[in-house]
């Protein structure tokens, strides 16, 4: 009998999620428990193997029954050797095989990808990306996430790092980044980087209805920034609007790049839907050529929580689809 | 027996060259004729397939010894359906058939791509790419064209047009391009785009060695600013720079983007050599990210006007590769 499940699992530095998945993405059985970094890889890839065992169990399965587990993860990560070279939510995390330990506690198949091209994944395969064979996600969070995905597979490049949109130079000499650069699109259109944003022209002296929260310590982001702008607040209004500017620049990147169907918004960012996707949209509309219609829908991910988990049993799937699977 | 040759066709403006090429990328006859696009479509068609049909006799070669025939030409272009829309080039060229029009005169099988993605694959197949699956390759001549190979194949994307780098946004609200975006790439490196910006601001009252020429109405180009610069002329230096710094922030960006191997670079700039090439480095290697050291080789292509037969033909062998012949 073919197998008829795959599992799927999200590591993050605050959770660890497991879900057993069908061969159409759906979601049979899933189950989360804390990450607990501070203990070691070893006591988290016990976890791991266990939630994926009672995931199998808990949907009445049984390995057999499995295809394989695919683990997405925060990064920088090698794909190919299944192992992450280090990863700022994980403290202790240095060149762990993260691949050949679930595959050695579970005795199934595994493969390793990092957390953004798992998301990606799961939303080009059953969430808002369902019928695209191009597509592009963006997880506008702590910083910008994002997975592409060209006629059907993620892209990984020569160095199994492609995809870090959210390290694009959308202003060149701009805002200092965490990696180095200058003008990273996730220090503009980042949650935490538009609540940044708006903290550091208040203490500079710029007037805000957010200001009694910046003057408490209080950690502002996108959802804070967008229901000030709602409300009208000027400073959260040209704050949201230049996060937006910033997107439309980045999606007319992404559009000459990679010519997707759809750009895909996700994390915190995401939240304040038309308010965000309008707002993106009149911008690209401005700024795009004249030469082409060939216009990229921009939608909000339908996934949620849940596209990470998806996406890694998706990834799951298509080594076997395309017979990718190694041994570890 | 199976087929030796393909044929490669790079539809020119100014010139139709064929070639027959074999499985290893290697020209074994090449004939060149102008294009007189000013005839009519049917009219290039027949000299196309006229020249196919002697680029096999002059090898000695019958059309079973062929595979079938690839064709670059300028776009913007369908790939899918072996239509150019319509080319700035060839006036009067718009919704022509092309693949079908040389597969019937040929009786050849026929695929079409555009003459930059043709020229990355030739790069990719048998030149500067050599050895890589992951390579974008930058023309950078009146324009900057640009083709994208990711793990072995040309990324073409949902509306067959991907890899149109050179109207990547390097400076938001920048110089206006033909296309009517501001701040494209090749506004500020193509080798027309550098000429046209001595000569403004010659015109503008700045001085320099290219005064004369700029008086003279002739046009300038990249070798004659790469010249002056060598010879220490002071704007043609800002200039040359400015381009290398905006290479290098676009060579960032498909870091990020593709995470290639290589960026070969090509076209009438390329010809300058190490004097491009160290530049380029030079900003690259101050702008980018120093997470990891996933740092792409610039390169100079190896194949010049070769290029886009030979890649052409490389995308018919990919054709019968992969199974995606079509039938007109």
């Amino acid at each position: 009998m073919p197998a008829k499940y795959a599992v799927g699992i999200d590591l993050g530095g605050t959770n660890i999620k497991v879900a057993l998945v069908t061969t159409v993405g759906e979601i049979v059985s899933k189950l989360s428990a804390p990450t607990g970094a501070e203990r070691g890889p070893d006591a988290v890839m016990d976890d791991m193997a266990r939630l994926a065992q009672e995931a199998i169990a808990g949907a009445r399965a049984s390995p057999t029954d499995v295809v394989g587990a695919g683990i997405g993860s925060p990064g920088p990560l090698t794909h190919r050797e299944g192992m992450i070279y280090k990863a700022a939510n994980l403290p202790g995390f240095v060149n762990v095989r993260l691949a050949a330990g679930i595959a050695q506690r579970t005795g199934l198949r595994a493969v390793l990808d990092n957390d953004a091209n798992a998301a990606a994944f799961g939303e080009f395969w059953n969430g808002a990306g369902r019928g695209c064979r191009d597509m592009v996600m963006l997880t506008l969070g702590t910083g910008v996430g994002s997975g592409v995905i060209v006629d059907g597979a993620l892209v990984r490049g020569h160095f199994d790092n492609a995809g870090e949109l959210g390290h694009m130079i959308v202003q060149p000499g701009g805002r200092l980044c965490g990696c180095g650069q200058h003008g990273c699109l996730e220090q503009y259109a980042s949650s935490a980087g538009v609540g940044r944003r708006v903290a550091d022209e208040v203490r500079a002296g710029a007037s805000s209805s957010l200001e009694p929260m910046v003057r408490a310590g209080a950690v502002i982001g996108g959802s804070e920034v967008a229901a000030a702008a709602k409300s009208g607040d000027p400073l959260a209004l040209r704050i949201w609007d230049e996060a937006c500017y910033y997107l439309a620049i980045g999606c007319v990147n992404i559009q000459h790049a990679f010519n997707p169907a759809k750009v895909v918004l996700a994390g915190g960012m995401s939240k304040a839907g038309a308010f965000l996707v309008e707002a993106v949209k009149k911008h690209y509309m401005a700024l795009r050529w004249k030469l082409l219609d060939d216009i990229p829908e921009i939608a909000i991910a339908e996934l949620g929580n849940d596209a990470g988990v998806v996406g890694a049993a998706g990834i799951a799937w298509e080594c076997e689809r395309r017979g990718l699977w190694r041994n570890w």
